[in-house]
């Protein structure tokens, strides 16, 4: 996979939960970079978000240490003190400052992080710099995912090559708002911080923050971007429209695409669902209309079981309390148009087998306004509850 | 069972779903009797839901007809002929005025009612009035449920033996603001329209709007309660304090025993676990905690595995919304404390055996205020998943 230039990746072996796997990465730039993040919205924050928030008041990083196994969650004045030292060991055996290095962890949360077994590695990973690829921090930070997520880009503005990589991990917890979804994004290419700021912001609001598994959010959710400038393109400023809005469009396609591999990859998960409310009364409406089916326990079990249950999707429209008119709405599955004005086409049978495909889209029509939004999630099975009943054993 | 004076019972068999098993019920009084309702806040209502909410509006009733099997809701106009037709042939049968018989019906949505093989049912059903029981009643509105939940109770008011009976049906989509979830209530209590209507409101705001099982709300959740006098007191009315009071409490007792079978029943469920905030901020805040904790399908998915993974239940009181502070919190799990001020206690094997019991109480004490609210939920498990991805298959 192609990279930016002037970034190196690293990952090694820490047996944080427990050994068998590489679960310690480190990503790091050559030079210090602009710095952009978007943080979970849950009150409780693990110590290393609550560390980065604070520190990319600065803008400016040049390093991301992070961890899976542990989330350092709930771990009180201990955990915050593991945070600052993981940071400050990294800095050191960098070289960089302190305050350019950014911590993230995911796992199990209200353990007290292995210090001991993280501060022996850190030497070990800050060596193998360049020996690791970008492939092998995705497969670090995994927890329950089945596979690691990456993708890379390459667009052209100013006649410079631009490289725009992402990681991401999700699985369980993936919920609006960025639920224990770490992802990292690292590109060479040469922009300003509010540019920056905005076209991270744009690219969250409808991808991470437009899924859903479990309704659940996490502690720990973070996505960094870091841009170092080293394409060596004119610097993009918000006001530079032509520029901002090819970079702004590749990073929001990264997401995007990051956010389905999320959703695809959902504990337990057997099909991608693609749910996408429109003309309703506003953009806020079918939002919450979106989210209310995709979160509801009886469609996602409905659609897992090859049911073309349409009556739960009426119903979770009902009590998502958007506006809605009964004899106005209609629903399509996967092209297939089952409910007309509220009440069924009697083509259960046929919509049963559209139900079979792996990538579902729901498409209801309110028929009461100009509001559209579409939300990913996915079905919900036994293999969901197996693998959250057995998490920490 | 004792039932109340001058109410009689009926189930037949009208094979709505499918053949083997009594499925249309009958509740009537020997004379006309004071009514109470609560609806479900579902945007989308059934069509009997709606009838019912117009009908209630005389505060009279006489009769109840309901069946399992099919919803009748998303059914369009023809649903709304269909209930009115219920109510017609079951008033003419027996002798009674039509705007004095309520309809309600649970099951599948967007089928329409099968109302040949109703229509036939309705004199066999007034025939065999007084030859079953509440229990047939019980027994009859079940969908998903595994057992008939019924209850009585006696008490005395101004010298005179009072009777309470309720039955319920509940099993899936159970949620704040009853979801399909039917009640109905009698009592040969002599009391005014105004004083049952609080007595019923009371009653459900903490039992039936405080249980949740996958946060789903349906379109036909109802609870009607019928007092038909007959026990001979002097009319209770709400400036009889003793009466009232006693009678109020009577009927929260009654209505909070069926919400726990109905929790005890969820689908699937091997577990009833009561979720308690205390010491919040406010009322609405400890009810709502307590309902992010319920529905956290982590922190049921957790119970149902005994991992007693407190570190969810902070992600959930933090994603909730609530006032927390995290350095304040403490959670007790059947008695052990497990977290102290935000941090674990190091008791989590203890804690894993403790939720090994059929009963669990987790509390939460935020020591913010004095707002209070206990919740009543199940854990999830990979029947729930199977019940439902199945449903009507």
């Amino acid at each position: 996979m192609n990279t930016p230039k002037g970034f190196l990746f690293s990952a090694v072996e820490a047996a944080i939960k427990k050994p068998g796997r590489k679960d310690l990465a480190l990503i790091f730039s050559e030079r210090e970079a602009v710095i952009s993040g978007m943080f979970t919205n849950n009150n409780v924050k693990a110590a290393p978000v609550k560390l980065d928030m604070k520190r990319i008041e600065s803008g400016r990083g040049q390093a991301i240490i992070v961890n899976s196994g542990n989330a350092n969650a709930c771990t009180g004045k201990q955990g915050m003190k593991d945070a600052v030292e993981m940071a400050e060991m990294t800095a050191k055996t960098l070289g960089v400052k302190t305050d350019r290095v950014y911590v993230c962890s995911t796992g199990v949360i209200g353990t007290p992080m292995p210090m001991e077994r993280i501060r022996s590695k850190i030497t070990e990973l800050a060596d193998d710099l360049g020996r690791r690829t970008i492939g092998d921090v995705a497969a670090a930070i995994m927890t329950t995912d089945t596979f690691p997520k990456a993708i890379s880009k390459i667009i052209k503005i100013d006649g410079k090559a631009i490289t725009i990589s992402g990681v991401c991990k999700g699985a369980g917890m993936i919920c609006p708002n960025m639920a224990t979804m770490l992802c990292f994004i690292v590109t060479d290419v040469n922009i300003d911080k509010s540019a920056l700021d905005k076209a991270l912001k744009n690219a969250v609001q409808k991808s991470f923050n437009r899924i859903t598994i479990d309704g659940d959010m996490s502690t720990n959710d973070t996505v960094l971007i870091m841009a170092n400038g080293m394409a060596g393109n004119k610097v993009i400023r918000l006001k530079d429209n032509s520029g901002f809005r090819k970079f702004s469009e590749a990073l929001s396609d990264i997401t995007y695409e990051l956010s389905r591999m999320i959703v695809r990859d959902g504990e337990g998960a057997t099909k991608l669902v693609e749910i996408e409310v429109k003309n309703a009364k506003n953009e806020r409406d079918a939002e919450k209309g979106a989210f209310a089916i995709a979160n509801s326990l009886l469609v996602k079990t409905a659609i897992y079981g090859n049911d073309a249950n349409w009556g739960r999707i009426m119903a979770a429209l009902g009590y998502s309390g958007i506006a809605i008119k009964e004899e106005k709405t209609d629903i399509y599955l996967n092209g297939l148009k089952i409910v007309s004005k509220g009440t069924g086409m009697g083509k259960d049978k046929e919509a049963n087998e559209k139900l079979k495909n792996k990538e579902i889209k729901i498409v209801v029509d309110l028929h009461l306004g100009k509001g559209t939004a579409k939300v990913l999630t996915c079905d919900l099975t036994e293999d969901y509850v197996k693998i959250n009943a057995e998490y920490r054993t």
